[in-house]
């Protein structure tokens, strides 16, 4: 339900429609940045500079101008302008989950050949994944990825049968499941991710052709709805030749991620799948 | 050199000093999150509370809200109110950076035990890394780092001879390198990190008592200063037991950090040390 007497939309961020000033700035500075335009240790754009280009406020431009030392693309400024880092620019949400996407984004081809698609009922260490009943309905999918045509990745899902009966209906050697889930109206609004590193196991190994006990790159991720509904409980297992993750951060500003100590992640330690 | 007519210090972050209402804002919030006080799910105060409580316009709240967004710690809203949305919270600059700080956040006894520190001529490859002429003098260390007496971590540091001179006059078993150079004025203003997995070699193997080609969580990372001159070039390859990274993204809000295709990874392919 809406606030009452709240102000309309403060916050859509990234709608087009909403067209706020600060998002337009944020946005304009981010296609400069990327686009080489100002290049890394190049100053940003003064306050007064971009007040008379967007006809703004100095609120607006500040605003965007925080928004982009979180992202890390401009240094912390400390009194003095602020100047474009030698960083990479920050990864939109959809290309980042879906990995069909983020290989097209990155000029691969992307492949998929699956292994299975299962229903069945929720051990307990699915359950807590998931946050549903022991017992309940459940929909997993180990997939091989590939890359070029060659393998990449290993993908687990899983799925609470509400979200998963989307994936059974569908053919998921002809694309992105990322992709059905959206155009059947799933609403994906955040994601946590685990990165860490794993040893290859037998089905690992097999499907990827290399030797059990090789190193990976693992990323375990839940997916929720916006009133934090769990959707998706995932883990890939990369070749490390693969992909890699790319962190900038800023003295200053707190980081957007955590590094956490020991074993235990937040998600679980062991694997439903296996 | 400051731009003529700016406005004092606009974006000096976390800066008691400066003290600005935005930072106040975000910071109240972070506290109230962290703290429990507003669990995950729960809708963030409202922009006409906290402008009350902190005496503000909307502007400054709405910056405290895009920040907050952007860190992953409340949800886009999109014309609803924010929720607070279940994740760990943001990490600060020097807790990420510094193992030692970072062990004594978790709760942990941070050791460490040095095989070497060398000064030598950089190599072609030890020069691309720290952006200097080769032949250029280098100091360069390799530490065992534990966690609570247990190895936990082959640390590799690389100086250009003007940053590492103050490791030479400085007893490596005593402590944080980290802390040593805050000591003696080096300003470490932004650090970019790649993070992916790699086989043990024969030194990671001895010092972290396991086998070759067994699975390690890698982490390269380059320091710099404001200017973009690097300071330090590190990898970190921790046992996948002691530590991972948690990272949240949220629809609507670019990630502050990017997952990139292929062995290229903007650092080095090859390890200097080796």
């Amino acid at each position: 339900m809406a606030e009452p007497l709240a102000p309309p939309a403060p916050d859509d961020r990234g709608s087009a429609k909403a067209g706020q000033v600060h998002e337009k700035i944020a946005n304009y500075l981010r296609k400069e940045i990327s686009g080489g335009r100002i290049g890394a240790g190049d100053p940003v754009p003064s306050e007064s500079e971009l007040c008379r280009k967007f006809d703004s406020s100095r609120g607006p431009v500040r605003q965007a101008m925080a928004t982009l030392r979180s992202e890390g693309l401009i240094s912390s400024g400390r009194g003095r302008r602020s100047v474009v880092l030698g960083t990479v620019p920050s990864q939109p949400f959809d290309i980042l989950y879906s990995f069909t996407q983020w290989c097209v984004e990155s000029g691969i081809v992307p492949g998929q050949r699956t292994e299975y698609v299962t229903r069945s009922p929720a051990d307990d260490l699915t359950a807590g994944a998931l946050d549903i009943a022991p017992g309940a309905a459940t929909v997993s999918v180990l997939r091989l990825r590939t890359m070029d045509g060659a393998p990449a990745m290993v993908e687990r899902l899983l799925y609470p049968i509400e979200f998963g009966r989307h994936v059974l209906s569908f053919d998921p050697d002809s694309g992105s499941i990322y992709q059905r889930m959206r155009d059947q109206g799933v609403d994906i609004d955040h994601a946590t991710r685990v990165i860490d590193a794993v040893a290859a196991d037998a089905t690992d190994a097999r499907l990827l052709g290399i030797d059990v006990g090789a190193p990976l790159l693992r990323i375990q991720r839940r997916a929720f709805t916006r009133d934090g509904v769990p959707i998706e409980f995932s883990a890939d297992h990369y070749l490390p030749t693969k992909a890699s993750f790319v962190l900038t951060t800023v003295n200053g500003a707190p980081a957007p991620f955590t590094m956490v100590a020991g074993e235990t992640t937040g998600l679980s330690a062991r694997s439903p799948w296996r």
